[in-house]
Formats: C-alpha cells, structure tokens, sequence
C-alpha cells in the first residue's frame, strides 16, 4: 500500500497508527505502518523522553511520529488554578452527585490527582515538545487547530513533517495557509474530538480544498475494506486510531473496559462534550448520559469541562464503576469483536484490502 | 460497473438512483443505471398510473423500479381526521407565528391544499400497489421499515424483488427475517431519514448482518470516486438520492430552491425532525432551527408533524420565502455546484470511478 505521502516518510504501507501506548505505536512501526504516540497524556516532559526513549529502542529504526494538543490561540499569564477557579460549585456538585449515585469510593489518601488533559496548555506543549525535538521524530501531528507558526518552523528545521487534523473543509484550509504539510480529515464517526462531516464526504472534501497537499482518512475505518475505501476517496493514506484500544499490547488497565469495547455495537457511542468540553466521540455511558440530559447542568466549554471531570475519571476508572466507565472510541467499536496483537489486526488490514481491490477490480471488469 | 445484482437486474452499472422525478428516473434508467421513482407524493393513484405510462414510454424497455412508504404496522381504522385531532393547538399556533415573522401569505382561494405525507397511511400505499403490479416494475423499494409480508409475496409472485431502507445492522436483520431480497444501508450523511451511522461503518455491517442478501450503499455517494468506496465497503451496488436533485430533468419548480442547494456547503445540512417527525437530514433553515430551538415546542411524532407542517410547506414553497425553503438533501450538497443532465451526471460518475479503480490499484502496486 504506496503512495507518495507513504514513500516520502519511507513505510510499507500507507497506514497511519495513532496510540496513547508506546508499545502501540512501537509496534505498527515494527509492522510497516507509521506509529503515532499521543503526547497529551504527560504532563511531565521526563516521562516522555523516557517513552520516547523506550521508542527508539523498539522501532528498528523505523519512522514514527508524535501528536500534541497544541491551540493556536494563546492565553497569556493564565494557570490551572485560574481556570479552576471559573468552574461553578453547582457542576462540582453535580459531579459529585454522580458519583455517589453509583458509589463510586474517593481516591485512597495520598493517591496522585486525576490526570488532568494539560496538553492544552500551550507552556505543557512546549516543554513536550523542547524534548520531541531531541528524537528523530519524522511527524509531529496536532490534535486541535493548526499550530503557531513557530512551531511549524522549528519541525521543518528539524526535517519533520508537520500533520492537523480538520472536521470541515474550512478547518483544512486554515491548516493549509499556517503552513502545514498533511491534513488529518477526521469524519463524524471517529473516535475523540470530531465534526459533523462523515468521512463518505469529508474526504473528497478536503483533499479538494488542500489540494495538493497530501490528505489522510480518519473515522470509521478499522478494515481492510474500510482502508480501500478511505484511498478511494483521494487520500493517500489513513488514519487509524480506535482499532488498537484492544490490541494486547493495550495498556488500558482495565478489564472491564475492554470486555465493554469488545461486547459494544456500532450504535453505542455518542458523540458528547462530556469529556473535555468540546464534542467528542466515545462510548455511551450513564456518565455521558449525565451531561447530555436536558434536567441536569451540562458540560463546561473546553478547558473548564477537562479539569472538572479529571480526578472523577481517575476515580471510576480506578473502581472500574461499569455503568460510567468509557473511553474515546469511533463507530467501527462494533467491529472489534477480540483481542489480538497489532502485528494481527495489521495483517487483517492488508489481506482486507487485498480482497477489496481484487473485488472491486472484479465488479469494474478489470479481471 | 457489474455487480451480481445488476447483472440479476440485466443493467450496465450497478447505480440506483432515488428520485421523486419521472424524468429523472427514467433519464437514469436509460442512462444505464437503475431509476427508482418515489411514490410517496402520489395521493391519487390515477396520477402513478399517468406518471407509470409515461415511464414505460421514455426507458427503451430497460428495467426501473418504484419505491413506496408502507409501514408495518397497521393501525385499524385511523383517518387523517382523527390523526389531524391529535394535534396540539400550542404547535398550530408556532407555525402560524414562524410564518407570518417571515410574511409568507397564505395559500390563495380555492387553492388545493398542501401536499401531504399520506403514502405513511397504508390505505395510499396499498392502492398505489394495486396500480404498480399492473407495470413491469423490477424492485419495490420500501423507505420505512419491513414491508408486509402479504406485499412481499404478491411482488414476489410478479416476479419483482423487493429491497428495504435500513440505517443499523439491526433493523437489516428485521428486514431478511421478513424475506426482502435486498438492503439500503442508509448512513448518516444521507439525505433523508437515516440513523447515527454512517456510510463507513454502517455498510460493511449491514453487509455481515444479512449475508448473503445484497447490500447497497446510501449516504454520502455523488460522485465516481465515492461511488468505488462504497463498492470497497462490500456493497453490490450504490443507491445515489441527493444528486439528481440540482439536474436539468428535476422537477423542483423553485429557481430559488436550486440556488441554495448549488451555494450550499457540506455543513448546510441538519438531521432534524422538522419534517416528518423522524429524524431526516435535510437543508438546515430557518425552519429547521425553530423547530429544533429548545425554547420552541419542538417537532411532534411521525405521522403528526408531517401533517401539522404541510400547508405551511406548500405556502414556504409556492412564495420560495428564501430563509425558510428546504427540501431533504444529504451532505454531499456541498458538491452539487452546478445544473447538469443526468446524463452528463451518470458520465462523471462512470469517469470518476475508473479514475479512482486506476489510483487505488497504483497504490495497490497492481499496475
């Protein structure tokens, strides 16, 4: 699976892995696709360059990239404990109420907080990113807006590639002028922050509107099929993200997420700002219900919503509290039925698209 | 573009197009696809009859199809009075006032009344039946649920193979249980009523869920390229609605109407209950939002919303009040950028997916 975007970043296969675990990302390296570790998870800049680290170790010398949340938008002299201080006591309670309804126990004494989605902080992307620079990353993608143009820069000094994602054709645009190097098209059935495009449509879209910048497919795509269909659409290349929550190199640490993941269907997710404010695929849970019933208070803008609801995420995930356990996931949740190594789920995704093209060379008389 | 299917139907390319328009649903039947005219619209059926003749007339002996809204479950003895009594006066009143703050005028004297969505009623779907099984019809389509199975066996019995709308894998199951020969997987980003799922996802369930029946493709399909991916999803044939909306043949009769529709953007759609009272994705209006405004009383159920807003429809259409004109359209409107026939339509089509065939077997490294 070859195409100029695939050939210039030197990968078998034009298929893009993104992964908050660097066993995952290690590993769709290791099997010819393009690793992408997602940065936001550390706060701290030294567990990064250790999992970078570790990285290195375990990718052959094969390319991989990294993926920040980086706003464009600055917010001068602002800290975590002014923002705090905007959240109203009446969510705090709601929270709270939640909580007890399902009893959920408080963290043991001395626990560390919640992990707190910090990456939006412009100062914690940075420091993640004084130490990316250091690794012989070959892409640096970002998760929300199109990043400062001083941070393009710095990439195409280093000779890394610079990658956004876009939910509409104007997003993609945008991108275009600040200079990046490939658009990300994340349709309405991807797992995390998306539109309201699906991908069907969303692709040709932007592949039009960057054009000739390089495109990838993202949303809805989990198969060998799925990946035909994603490079039809004019992308040259795809964008997987869902499919390796259950992989076994997975470190979700929680066995009952895993078996809802594998047990759900293609209708049990919502896309809901209960997460971080900004509307975002994941599973259907009553947490999600919560925020999106009418009666109650409803989710904060971003980043107010992330901050409110971290140390009770840290608490239903420790607990493993079933009815309100969830995670960001797209709509192909309903085709991840067991779990297997991503060398496995990779080799699925190159036979299916193998018997895709055979098919569809069949159905346009090319046989 | 041969599919098991087209070849079963004894047509060149496996493209169904959807369209209330005789014109245009025999212009692409004799373009090579498969027309398939709407009947719903059709309140008396000496006028089916009429428009049947006319079809028999203008496609050269080439096969096309009819599809018709024929709810499963009956309800006995209910007229369109009784249904009209259900209807708060709270609602009559928000229409009258979303009217008049645009200064539409009512309809003139003696002016028939506006059309109204009776093909739900299975009284009108029935005897528009009794006049199509006089025509050599080749499929029956039914846009809302299973089809009763008395009317499934008298088109089997005519030797016409009847196909069902399904937006989850679910209610594709209901449908083959029910002994239809073909499923509509209809995404999200179809024109019309759909489900939560989009076209990505939605057809290569659909696709395990009713093996070894043969599934189309709908939602999100108006041009070659993505009529190739949804060929890769699995599915024997595409099913293509919105398209034929802005072509030369289409009967809109709103010159303004078919501005919006070639000015608007893949995010100018809503899936809103404005219409019939079930979610469909239509042009997002002003009166799409004053009924989906929380601060309003909000759409009433199937079948009473359709009968509420249908002379207000008529008078928004005869007037063309700009703000408030829509018609049910999918997001591939942010496509449809100029008037063209359906010829000229199906020649795109075809071009565009040889194009995409060639790309996706470059990529595939089959050249």
């Amino acid at each position: 699976m070859q195409t100029e975007l695939s050939s210039t970043l030197g990968v078998e296969h034009a298929v893009f892995g993104f992964t908050p675990f660097p066993a995952v990302a290690a590993a769709i390296t290791r099997a010819g696709g393009f690793g992408v570790l997602g940065a936001v998870r550390y706060a701290a800049a030294d567990d990064l360059a250790r999992d970078l680290d570790w990285m290195q170790e375990h990718t052959d010398g094969l390319p991989y990239g990294l993926d920040v949340v980086m706003p464009a938008k600055k917010v001068e002299g602002v800290t975590e404990a002014d923002i705090e201080a905007m959240i109203p006591e009446e969510h705090r309670a709601f929270v709270e109420r939640t909580l007890d309804k399902h009893g959920v126990p408080p963290l043991p004494e001395g626990a560390a907080p919640g992990w707190r989605i910090t990456g939006w902080m412009e100062q914690v992307a940075r420091s993640q990113l004084d130490v990316a620079f250091d690794y012989p990353i070959k892409l640096l993608a970002n998760a929300l807006g199109s990043p400062p143009g001083d941070i393009v820069q710095r990439a195409h000094d280093h000779g890394i590639l610079v990658a956004a994602l876009a939910g509409s054709p104007r997003h993609a645009r945008h991108h275009k002028e600040a200079g990046i190097d490939i658009v990300v098209a994340q349709g309405y059935e991807a797992g995390g922050h998306t539109g309201e495009i699906a991908t069907m449509v969303l692709t040709p879209e932007v592949v039009r509107a960057v054009d000739p910048l390089p495109v990838l497919a993202a949303g809805g795509i989990g198969t060998g099929e799925q990946i035909a269909a994603g490079l039809a659409l004019g992308a040259q290349g795809v964008w997987l993200g869902s499919v390796w929550l259950t992989t076994e190199e997975a470190e979700l640490h929680s066995p009952r997420l895993t078996r809802k993941l594998l047990a759900a269907g293609p209708g049990d997710t919502v896309r809901s700002r209960a997460l971080t404010g900004k509307p975002a695929r994941q599973l259907r849970t009553e947490w999600t219900d919560a925020w999106d019933d009418p009666a109650g208070p409803g989710p904060l803008p971003m980043p107010l919503q992330g901050l409110l609801v971290a140390d009770a995420l840290s608490r239903i995930q420790k607990y493993e509290t079933e009815p309100l356990l969830g995670t960001p996931v797209g709509q192909i949740v309903g085709q991840m039925n067991n779990t297997r190594s991503v060398q496995a789920v990779f080799d699925d995704l190159t036979r299916g698209f193998e018997r895709a093209i055979d098919r569809i060379n069949r159905i346009a008389g090319r046989v």
